[in-house]
């Protein structure tokens, strides 16, 4: 699904509710599912680092809360405010990778709002998933 | 906060949605902030176990990505289809601990309808906090 | 088992290992398994938070790796540099709560010395497990 | 560094010990640090499956606590019983990124001696790490 402007919006606004406390790193995630619904994220962290969670994991557990399930996502978008658009982070690709389409386009924005476009399957090659536990 | 009936029925409502295809152990919560706004969340598995998240982590990051912050909870609730009522992991209550009243009650419930009431701090005597952090 | 002045040298040695460049909250764990091996155990942070892992862990999945298994173990001393000993985080006391058994000993120590008791039923009461699964 | 066949026979030694009762799926990890010494992983379940920690990490993690950091590293070597050699978790990936040079080589092998080799940049393309953060 083709990067659409108030997408952009939207992920901002999404970061605005990032809990930091720790890094004041500001992340913001905003996922469109493919009936139009959408959700925002945003991370979540913890006095005990590793219990962090970012903001795309966030946008996906609310929907799968809501009952959206595997192959219901048609995009997701992530901003940051670095100079280059950040990239999700090892854990959170693997949690789309479970969740969403191979072929999704997944949109690292900023704060100057420059556009990076990638697929699910671009951003975790060889992707491990359900298949190799059979 | 007492302990309300009808949070049975939501929190029932909320395990519903659980993704489990790795384990079928399917756990709902269902959070209620002061403000009387309540958030359903269900455990999200991963073909990679490490990268699942929980129902109780679910409902509170869902919160805080719609601005929810610390101090703003009155109770939580948890179902599993379990003889006893099972209580929260170690991660889920690390993330508790950061968001929630150290006398706020975690209500543990089943499918037979059995309650057990605790504190946000009787699940994590001694806690690590930010406070550790300076 | 009592706690032995030695540990604490060594779980001091273990905190100079820590790598933590996000937060310079350097953490030490020193793991004492029941034949008398020693496994020493440090934070290991990263750029995405929540990747980081707890000295606690480190010590115990080092020693799983060398092929010891839940019951092998006789203690767990922690050390950080905070005015009173820190406690694990909650998902490290997940892990030790997996592979510890209830009554075993977790020593807190800091920098000047205190050394504060607990056992791993204590940090975790009613602690999810693997019968909570069946 | 180019793959050793000794290398192999260590990290199925390494596999030996998983300790996985919950999804009978057995990981390896064989690390060898640029000064010949090398550690053995593999994974660690939880009956909390989100606090499962992967093979690769606890070799990475074994040696950081030894003393190793980012640039020590000359190669890893992941096994897995699937007729396709499956590759590590998103999470794996982040803290390999962390740990590791770009180009440092990471092999993945199964029970039948297949070898596929991918840079630690291959498998984590525009990866997250601590220059975002700045």
């Amino acid at each position: 699904m083709e990067f659409k402007q108030e997408w952009y919006e939207e992920v901002r606004k999404a970061q605005k509710n990032a809990y930091t406390p720790y890094s004041k790193f500001n992340v913001g995630a905003y996922l469109i599912a493919k009936d139009g619904t959408a959700f925002h994220g945003c991370n979540v962290e913890n006095a005990a680092y590793g219990e962090a969670i970012c903001a795309e994991r966030t946008a996906l557990v609310s929907a799968v809360a809501k009952g959206y399930r595997p192959g219901d996502f048609a995009a997701i978008v992530v901003t940051t405010d670095t100079d280059k658009p950040s990239s999700p982070c090892g854990a959170c690709r693997q949690v789309i990778n479970e969740l969403c389409d191979d072929d999704m386009p997944v949109y690292l924005t900023n704060h100057n709002g420059d556009v990076i476009e990638r697929t699910v399957a671009d951003l975790l090659p060889l992707g491990f998933s359900g298949k190799d536990l059979n």
